[in-house]
């Protein structure tokens, strides 16, 4: 029921705006950014769409449904990129979102709910240093602090306005109408390749929980100090890393979905010939069921006093910096998802997401649900990310089986 | 046989000429180190000693000998300091050498050799990225690349030029007259104190050898790859580090010093949400053997091919960044600081230095000896690095024995 060719045509025209030399680069509240959009709402108007930023500084495409008083139909995902890569990452699913719209204006469909197509602000890690601002701003979920988060000459507030939203209404924004959200996104895992599955139906988004850890030893010279007389944070660090891995591997195998992840690590005073001082890290958890994070939690907790011990170390108390619960989908929208799938002939499965979504956010205000396509080896924010426009194309014809099934209701 | 409170007085004296609030920071070629160095050339003057700077950039005082031809002793160590640290670290050294030279003159007593007492340029790594520059060049072991090296808007043959020194006979220096070289400095590991010792008879100077290892895993996102399915730089460079240590563990229980230490230590993309991509990590080895960094080497040569098929990651062949023999001390000179310490009554005991020194430098072309002085809990290259002037003075008296000594030789 959609145009793959359309869908090529657009996902190949936002990948050619970005920074030359690194591709595909289209960070949020960059002029580049900005020329995505300009694009994807010119998009949006021949697609019969009136468009307009909210308050949030997300672009959003409406159709007007048949019957006023229904509620609005969401669909959408986010236009931005991380720096030096995502050709697909939130973009197979805005265009995604907006070939529903054209499909059903080719076909002459009217929906009795009101439409909206988005492109979420921000759904990246922002210059501003956080992210899903769109989604989390459209339902009056930004914390008023962010607003005044610096960078370079700008706070994030004035980036907001700088796009054409109105902080001044930000907090305060609701979206009592919404009757239903759907995302498609690129499942930027390998499962779906692996097994050769169509379409992922997202049971839930896991929670993620980021835990700081400093480790401190002491600073001694590195050709003097007796082996069994020293104090090294990147030795018991390195054996805190292994420990993690194995306990996250362990937890893996169990039912829901489990990582955990040293992804980041410094260490001081980082001199060739001095015993490292001090290594702080930070630990990114993942996981489908919340207790499984709870039982991390609190072996991690018990994890570090036994290495303090053991290489004789000092070892603060992990420090949840931010910690999110799973979110899962709308019971009713995967079983629509699922109809979808059946009526398009794609091969599906269930399955939780590890990555954070928009659809995370406006799960809290409305019912909401999201489908992974498949993506090669699983690579994402890189270059190298791809999908095939097949795929991104079966994923637009659940969408959009999936929209003419929730309007039903 | 020597004055303890000048000693003291001294070394008090050049601890007041710091970066303030940087304790103690008179780092080599700065404003600061010329300061330092215009104290120690009033103080060689007021002990009688005829101060010169050499083509290498060294301050050295002279007092000439009864018997011209017999050659030179010389004695000293280096003012320089590293940033933020070393109060004691080298300054001790050339004061005792000083003092020594100040109580032959107070006891009105005439050496048949020539004494010089030297404080070398440059001993710690300076703004230029290498060390040893003073010792190196007074006899010619200075790589000719070096002299072009830069740091600001200056070369560090510009640099040695703005001491004093004449890089255009540098490469060329030689020091033939050379009879003996001691040099006294603080031990910079804890062995002396625990074992309630005056003095350390330096047996040899461990070589030191740099390994630089690059592990490269793949940068997959955090939160939707499976743990079984990651190639994590970090996790890979963990096992690294705890089986360096282990390996240097069981070889320092053999005889001879023995250290492995990962003092540096990068990673990539080192962002929160993304499986680490690569590790450059650099292995500071020491051994007093040569035999055991032989074995170390190719020890890891296996062992980083063992770790890339456990964890599915890509080592290079370790590269030997520089590797540097074990220096032994003369046997003679050993045998003089011995009789030095019982003339004085100084418990000794036989030791190999981990720490590189200027005297390493200087045995390749003469008779060369060190001994340490005990500091506090092996502190060193820190502020709190510190040194009990009782022990300094212990240290200055075997000097002038042992000096006294291989005069009669
Ligand atoms: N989808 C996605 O990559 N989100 C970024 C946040 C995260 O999951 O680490
Ligand atoms: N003595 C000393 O600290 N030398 C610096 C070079 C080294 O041994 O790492």
């Amino acid at each position: 029921p959609v145009n793959a060719d359309r869908i090529a045509e657009d996902i190949d025209a936002l990948a050619g705006i970005t920074e030359p030399g690194h591709p595909w680069t289209r960070r949020a509240f960059s002029p580049l950014f900005l020329e995505g959009r300009a694009y994807i709402d010119a998009r949006m108007k021949a697609a019969g769409l009136e468009t307009r930023i909210d308050a949030a500084g997300n672009l959003i495409g409406r159709r007007a449904g048949a019957k006023p008083g229904l509620g609005t139909i969401l669909v959408g995902s986010h236009s931005d990129t991380v720096p030096d890569g995502g050709r697909f990452d939130g973009i197979a699913g805005t265009i995604a979102a907006l070939e529903v719209a054209r499909s059903l204006k080719d076909r002459g469909i009217e929906l009795d709910h009101d439409l909206e197509i988005v492109d979420f602000l921000a759904e990246e890690v922002s210059i501003f240093g956080v992210s899903c601002i769109g989604s989390r701003g459209m339902t009056g979920q930004i914390p008023e602090a962010w607003l005044s988060r610096v960078s370079g000459d700008r706070t994030l507030s004035q980036g907001i306005a700088e796009v054409g939203g109105d902080p001044s209404v930000l907090l305060s924004q609701k979206r009592p109408d919404l009757a239903g959200f759907l995302e498609l996104h690129i499942e930027q895992g390998p499962v779906l390749e692996a097994e050769n599955k169509d379409i992922g139906i997202v049971t839930a988004i896991a929670g993620i929980t980021r835990i700081e850890i400093t480790v401190e030893g002491r600073a001694d010279h590195a050709g003097t100090t007796p082996m069994d007389r020293r104090a090294d944070a990147l030795v018991a660090a390195s054996q805190l890393v292994l420990d993690i891995r194995q306990r996250a591997l362990e937890q893996a195998k169990t039912p829901g979905h489990f990582a955990a992840t040293v992804g980041e690590f410094r260490i001081e005073p980082n001199a060739a010939n001095v015993v490292p001082s001090k290594v702080v890290l930070l630990i990114d958890g993942r996981a489908e069921i919340r207790s499984d994070m709870e039982d991390f939690l609190a072996w991690i907790d018990g994890e570090v006093k036994t290495i303090a011990a053991d290489y004789g170390v000092t070892i603060n108390t992990p420090v949840r910096v931010s910690d999110n619960l799973p979110t899962p989908g709308a019971p009713a929208l995967l079983e629509t998802l699922e109809r979808a799938c059946d009526t398009v002939g794609a091969k599906h499965r269930r399955m939780a997401s590890g990555a954070g979504h928009d659809t995370a956010w406006i799960a809290k205000v409305a019912p909401a649900a999201m489908i992974f396509v498949p993506c090669k080896e699983g690579r994402s924010h890189c270059a190298e990310e791809w999908a095939e426009n097949d795929d991104i194309a079966m994923g637009a014809a659940v969408l959009f089986e999936a929209v003419r099934d929730m309007d039903k209701n």
